[in-house]
């Protein structure tokens, strides 16, 4: 049995908790947490993004995700750790099995700043149908976690105008205006990007997101930015604090807000905010339960912003373009293997002016490595380029004109013709949604089969939505939009997409055992003309770098995709030709070369 | 002032009412009402079949949607009641006129029996607000109706098995089974389709919809019909009987109601059934307030319905084949007029064996006549086929076999290359549409933009749904599905796509004082293949009737619906060619064949 569990077991014992339900969360309910806050995987092992530990007195679970079955499988073998499969038929969920494992009158543990308010409700309901107890001002690993990493402390920045394209005065004016016109005298912001945003703040804090570990509190008259101050230098200090904001320790939040007034009306999204913050807030004031509106706010970009990310993409449309000459002409000269065309992708990235990190961990997959969506390459086992094949480079950069993600697979010695068919129906999926005219008022739900139209037609599906939305320097993944097909809990696929969005255009076909193929442009929502019928809307790709057409049947193109595939390697050649040595133009040429339909192939 | 409000209103006085609303409804919520529940129509002088009556004692206003906005003007016209234009900017609603105009302590009149139990509750807060008195127990237009057309009385008939597919007993036993599920000892069926479809019974009691004007109210044991008896004959008795079905007077329902044990629980949709029915149970029943099974049973066809349907779709199909072979062959030969088209296909569907009548008002509509989309041909003002131009004839009949719906438009005379531009791109979305493949649990909402995206590109709109459901010899408009891009209250945009659906296809392109176009087809929903990614789903077209090449562009249309028309093509030949003659049968080689990139055009 694991040593971390017996010594949990111990302390459980100690403090007489009969449950203890560990999520992978840090405080904020963010996407990507920071070591500090793995304590789910220090208790268990098991190292996914994704999982639930649940202790009991004798048995113990581990939930997790189709992604990382065999994972979670190998790690927590012998650990005395039961595994629950998520999603398979006749597996209990978290609740079930909290259900069935508290005794009468028991009592469950966890730490309230890891759950949100919205989710402990419902634990906080089987616990008392049970008569037990609930206790979530403790944190259980840190009962045993010793040698456990600090809270990250990242120096942070605040951005000019020229990046943020709005002023942070200007942004509190209308959060103020939208807490008036609700009637709430505070609005509490957990999410780390939505301070960021709102503040034009960024950080290290978090690998891949530039944010900062921090609450804010906003009232008529202040924003109250709870941080551990030494992430900010005395300049910014001076800068926040000329726009109203003023500083204090990250973790004075639940003690400020225990000294509300309940007469206060407070705006908070329990979905959003932890419940031990929610807990903190004194009994009587008025909860404004909704969504922030910065989540819109922020989801669409303003005029700066969209000019800086047409900047960003040139930049890191350079970086992926010169891989890929790199790889066309060093393929078969020169060993490669998954670890080493990432490494060389980052060197390009670095390169690039203004690029601080990437965005995401890079997907580099080969042949049947690239059917696993969420593959990434261990340095310990190269995978080596061998023989002929598909090459899927998923990846991303954050630079101060924003955030990109970008996926081209490349096609690498020879190739069957039954891949470049299916090459080329991801592509034709690609090239319809990136066509799009619509009127306004559609939503994800609306556009996504013109992307997997494609694909269904062959029978196959890519089991995942098509887009996301992606922040300005923020999180590569970011709502409230999303281009789906299935009605989720999340809605996204309902969000109407507003002029000035971003939104990844993602297709792809994935045959288990052997090969992956996925195209991804990023799409900015634009206004086009208005008439009777209403406002229509067009998407412009953003994304720079050729679809290699060693890949591509012309003929099983449309008429209307090679016309829009020729258009856009003409752009891309325009773009980036003034930016490469003569070979690399040379090559570019070539690459981005007007194809027809007798194109032989 | 009109005749009729000022004698409305002497017995509004009389009888201490000071507001009276009249809906345009029967009692049972139906798309199509017989003679005697045009009360609004009758009152108002205006004869729409959409409208809201309320009259005041001093002031009287009638709402009514955009496609009657200029007809409702004309019949208005000094009759002392406002036009109301629904949807217009600043034109308040019908409650809100009720809010102003309603006294305090004031009483509101309406005819229970046709309001909604889901409306009154909104019609109830109002006058609550008012401190006022709601009498739903009078139907006003007959305080002063003397020559008013009695109930409707058609005689009825029992389908065989060998048209429903499934017998009454097995429709009740499947009922009585979704009523224990759910706890509920008595389901009212109000709809008369849902009553037709569940006692396999049709009627003629409302014109175009082969219904029986009748309440059921289901108990374990029994079916107790509502109905006036004199619609059925002695052997149609005895089969009801044989089912359980017993009969009582159409109006004695609201009495049995009333004499329900309080303890029952009751299965009523509030948004199906009239409030005076709900108004009659008596305190204390338990209500369950969901849509009734049988709206979903009723559109998803059984195995002999599907096949009936294709054999309805042969004889229908066949009289527009014949229509179109008539027109191609006499236009500018022979005077026509919209009228005297529409005799010449009333009398082309009169020769196919078991038509009933037709589905709807056929819809024949010269050049700019088409481009209003419920366009009904006057008789006392025919409008000859002069010229050239394009004849939109949208259409359908009652089969013993099923319920069609067609729409052809035809090119007579010589065309533009812009109207051929026009034409083919409403056809290339229909083809779109026809030729999807999707994954089970798809919506209208996830395909519309298959038939949409084409006329969006060219940034037009037809500015309503792509497709309705559509009744087995019922109701030509049949819920729960739809194909449809925006998200409305009645929600059908979001109904699965179930096997055995009918669903019509029918794009458009409508420029107002020019021209108007619309393809329709009919499609069945079918289960394709099953594999690793689901359920795989396709659409098999039920209509069978040329697409009028001279209006087609072929270089307009992709390679795939090219080929996807030329199939069509063949199978309409050769399935229609054993019924023609010679001379139809070459012409329609001809209208039918196949067509390459480069076809003249």
């Amino acid at each position: 049995m694991r040593e971390t569990l017996i010594r949990l077991r111990e302390a459980m014992a100690a403090r007489g908790a009969d449950l203890v339900l560990v999520p992978s969360a840090d405080f904020h309910g963010s996407e990507y947490i920071g070591e500090y806050f793995k304590s789910r995987a220090w208790l268990s092992g098991f190292t996914g993004s994704a999982g639930t530990l649940v202790v009991g007195r004798d048995q113990a679970g581990l939930w997790t995700d189709g992604r990382y079955f065999i994972q979670a499988e190998r790690q927590l073998s012998g650990s005395g750790i039961d595994l629950y499969r998520m999603g398979q038929e006749g597996v209990i969920s978290v609740e079930q099995f909290i259900a069935r494992q508290l005794p009468q009158g028991g009592s469950l543990f966890f730490d309230g700043r890891t759950i949100s308010a919205f989710q402990a409700e419902a634990l906080r309901q089987l616990v008392a149908d049970k008569n037990g107890r609930l206790v979530s001002d403790q944190d259980p690993a840190g009962w045993i976690w010793q040698d456990r990493p600090p809270l990250p402390c990242g120096k942070a920045m605040l951005l000019k105008e020229e990046y943020s394209g709005e002023s942070t005065d200007n942004k509190l004016r209308r959060l103020r205006e939208a807490m008036a016109e609700k009637g709430a005298q505070l609005h509490l912001i957990s999410a780390l990007d939505q301070t960021a945003w709102l503040l034009n703040l960024r950080g290290q804090d978090v690998l891949y997101n530039p944010v900062v570990l921090a609450y804010t509190l906003i009232t008529p008259q202040q924003a109250i930015l709870y941080i551990d101050e030494r992430k900010l230098d005395d300049p910014m200090k001076a800068q926040l604090n000329h726009s109203g904001v003023c500083l204090r320790p990250y973790d004075q939040l639940f003690d400020d807000l225990r000294q509300l007034s309940p007469e206060q009306c407070v705006w908070v999204d329990r979905k959003q905010v932890n419940c031990a913050a929610v807990a903190a807030l004194p009994q009587g004031c008025r909860i404004i339960d909704e969504v922030s509106p910065i989540v819109l706010w922020k989801a669409i970009k303003n005029p700066v912003e969209q000019e800086n990310l047409r900047q960003a993409h040139r930049m890191d449309g350079l970086a992926v373009t010169r891989l890929m000459f790199w790889l066309k002409k060093n393929f078969g000269r020169m060993d490669m293997s998954e670890i080493s065309v990432e490494r060389q992708l980052l060197d390009l990235r670095r390169q690039q002016p203004h690029f601080l990190e990437e965005s995401f961990a890079t997907i580099c997959a080969w042949n049947a490595n690239a059917a696993m969506m969420h593959y990434s390459a261990d340095p310990e086992h190269e995978v080596k380029l061998e023989g002929s094949g598909l090459l899927l480079i998923d990846s991303g950069g954050q630079y101060l004109e924003g955030t990109t993600d970008i996926t081209r697979t490349f096609a690498l010695g020879n190739i069957s013709r039954e891949i470049k068919k299916l090459y080329t129906t991801v592509l034709q999926g690609m090239l319809d949604l990136s066509a799009a005219r619509f009127l306004y008022g559609c939503s994800g739900i609306n556009l996504d089969i013109l992307a997997r139209g494609p694909v269904w037609q062959l029978n196959l599906d890519y089991q995942c939505g098509t887009g996301h939305g992606v922040g300005y320097l923020l999180n590569v993944h970011e709502g409230p939009h999303g281009i789906r097909w299935k009605k989720t809990p999340s809605l996204s696929e309902m969000q109407r997409l507003e002029e000035g969005m971003v939104v990844t255009n993602e297709p792809g076909i994935y045959l288990e055992g052997k090969t992956g193929i996925r195209i991804e442009n990023e799409l900015l929502v634009r206004a086009k003309e208005k008439n009777f019928y209403g406002q229509f809307m067009e998407f412009e790709t953003l994304t720079l770098a050729p679809i290699d057409l060693d890949a591509v049947d012309p003929q099983l193109l449309t008429p209307a995709a090679r016309k829009a595939l020729n258009r856009y390697h003409e752009e891309v050649r325009n773009t980036l030709t003034p930016y490469l040595n003569e070979e690399e133009a040379a090559w570019l040429k070539q690459a981005t070369r007007p194809i027809g339909e007798d194109e032989a192939c």
